[in-house]
């Protein structure tokens, strides 16, 4: 018998009467002649609002007690999915993390699966259950400590569950219809895509898309399942996320897959700096010691005649002052003239893995933008990426732009949903 | 150092609020020089909205779906206590039922624990934490699954921790100043007790007094623990319930603890039974088969000229029906002439393990109802215990004659609070 892992977001549990229908769903997968283990988040704004209670009581509230209290959120939706599954004549068992045996290291609040020993879940399977699983969630290995996995954590759980259970689909429900061209939001003319490749959908999520986290995509790329993201809102097919075959071009994928943007990032220019051996070694220990992470880096063309060079990089905003405060403590040390610190910026993306096959992809893309009047201040590209800096208030049109000169619009009036970013 | 297990009630956890100033009371605790072991119960009317949730996607819930989605309060209450205490410069940590090793049948719904295995706690205690515990929550030992223990479940998983860690107390915080005479609503007069045997108070519970569950008072008399039932809005002390010294009396204590009423109870009286061998078993065992708790029985003299008599017995109103239905049902094979069913009646208990030692309370007490012209309706006495069943609507003058013919009432008008039933 089939085994399919289903993931259902907040959105779709907001209330008892979003749980009765998605309970009829899972009925439905279930009658349809399958296995099915559910894995679900916290309902519409439970996280929330036990994140205020938390506040309420501690302003800085330790980690450990903290995922004993969020963890209690997937808690409550896991038994109310199992309780309507129940009132339909069907059977669920639902499981709490640990439970079901999701172990993780013991970095609490952003936790990672090590480990997946679901030996209650296939009892429960093998009984003829329907087995419903709290997202987010696991027990750490060495400390059995109650542990959250951080942003995106249910897609992850949903993901890894179905690796360890060998199944032969993961399906994604959010609020939107599946992964699209670009943010609907801003490109009117997005439009779905129907299959994407797990290597394009990683370097989309990396590069901003919020509907899968990347996570949860490089997970499924280890082990190559496949994933299917659609909306609990429909019965229309989602996009389906392929892993892929070594050695082996998928020729009927489209070159571009997307267009991906980010605007939450800054950046920051170290001016002045030594070119000297170990000097951009010495700045980015700094900055990794405060803990951020770092994206795009330029180092421009050293001049000569100085003998000095710039360093640029952009980080998460949130983390801005962080970095620009540790690098003017160690100005004397890292011996640099200046700062530039700049929030103001846009990144935008293009991916597709055709890129690989097919030259030109750059030129048009740097083209668009020219066309457009819009000035590129930063580029880094991979195998099937290309990524640049805008001026922020130039992103929108940015992604229209590049959208349109791909043939990415739609023809065909499709009408998009979309309801929100999903988790 | 000694060792203190604390309860606190929901009505002690309504708000961030109040939980912030249970916290302080717990670091004083703790300051004071004790370890410090807390249960908690659900904040205030949590547990009500999870039972409104699952009523709202099932009319009839899986028990052990319901024991998950309840157990979530707990856990919350839990987790913003331990961060309250972390937010006053102590450290705590919190454990659910399960974590803190509380074994259970695998009742769902109202399990009874069977064994407590605290070695988390004694490890956390033992590194110099205070530790914050789940109540009314445990794991069943042949299942593995979460469990509840049904009503006063908090208190009962306090004692039985309080037993298991050989605790030198076990303080019961409430939204009352402890035991009272009577129930102040009834009673203005009515006035604190100091301290009461486990054995009376065993008897108290049984017979209506609502402060400190039955279960919970003969888990603690098992374990000859002392209990110290005090109010969470002031430092005042409460009232010891301190356990029998074998085959002592204690000569200092009052004759009479208190007076109990309990106005839940109906009478179904079984008009015409045969009077012979096995036909009062043949009732009993078929109310039992209902899962009906039977409280007072009983059965009138012989009217030896038509062989037959009548059964008269009290149950909780709200297995009133079902028991009259079962019995309807069975007339023919039990044999009697018709069922009277009285839901109009009230119980009142003198309770005092002086009554031993002095005899005339009886009389005393009969006569008092008799001054008061109130008809007794059935009688039942245990050693330290007089019953009686009257009208429903004369249980409160009842109540307030007993008090006074006992010489009960308060004469120093100290001021009673009193803000609920307790739980």
């Amino acid at each position: 018998m089939p085994l399919v892992v289903q993931k259902y977001g907040g959105s779709s549990l907001a209330d008892a009467e979003s749980i009765k229908r998605v309970a009829r769903r899972i009925v439905d997968t279930r009658k349809a002649g399958n296995q099915v283990c559910v894995v679900v988040s916290a309902m519409g704004d439970t996280t929330d609002e036990l994140l205020d209670l938390a506040d309420a009581v501690s302003p800085a509230p330790p980690e450990r007690e903290l995922d004993m209290l969020l963890t209690a959120g997937e808690r409550m939706s896991m038994a109310l999915v199992s309780m309507a599954i129940a009132n339909l004549g069907d059977s669920a068992r639902s499981f709490t993390g640990s439970q079901a045996g999701v172990i993780t290291d013991d970095a609490h609040g952003k936790a990672r699966i090590i480990d997946v020993t679901p030996g209650r879940i296939t009892d429960a399977l093998a009984k003829g259950h329907i087995v419903i699983v709290a997202g987010f969630q696991g027990v750490s290995q060495n400390t059995k400590e109650i542990t959250t996995l951080g942003r995106g954590g249910s897609d992850t759980t949903a993901v890894a569950l179905a690796a360890a259970l060998n199944a032969d689909v993961c399906e994604i429900y959010t609020d939107v219809d599946g992964i699209f061209t670009a943010d609907p939001r801003i490109v009117p003319t997005a439009h779905k895509v129907d299959r994407i490749s797990n290597e394009e959908m990683q370097e989309m999520a990396a590069s901003g898309a919020k509907v899968l986290m990347l996570r949860c995509v490089e997970y499924a790329r280890r082990f190559n399942l496949p994933i299917h993201v659609r909306s609990s809102f429909s019965y229309r097919e989602g996009t389906w996320v392929y892993p892929a075959v070594e050695g082996e071009d998928d020729v009927e994928a489209p070159i571009i897959a997307g267009v991906a943007h980010d605007p939450s990032e800054a950046k920051i220019t170290v001016v002045g700096v030594k070119d000297t051996p170990g000097s951009a070694a010495a700045i980015f220990n700094l900055i990794s010691q405060q803990q951020v992470n770092i994206d795009m880096i330029v180092q421009n063309v050293s001049a000569v005649a100085t003998g000095k060079t710039d360093v640029s990089f952009t980080l998460p905003k949130t983390d801005g002052q962080r970095a620009v405060q540790a690098l003017q403590d160690a100005k004397d040390a890292l011996g640099f003239e200046s700062l530039q610190y700049d929030d103001q910026i846009g990144k935008l993306s293009l991916i597709g893995s055709g890129m690989r096959s097919h030259p030109g992809v750059s030129a048009t893309f740097f083209q668009a933008l020219a066309d457009a009047g819009i000035n590129i201040e930063m580029i880094t590209t991979s195998e099937i990426r290309v990524s640049v800096v805008t001026r922020g208030d130039l992103l929108d049109d940015a992604v229209r732009a590049v959208h349109t000169a791909f043939g990415l619009d739609s023809s065909d009036g499709e009408a998009v949903v979309y309801g929100g970013t999903g988790r």
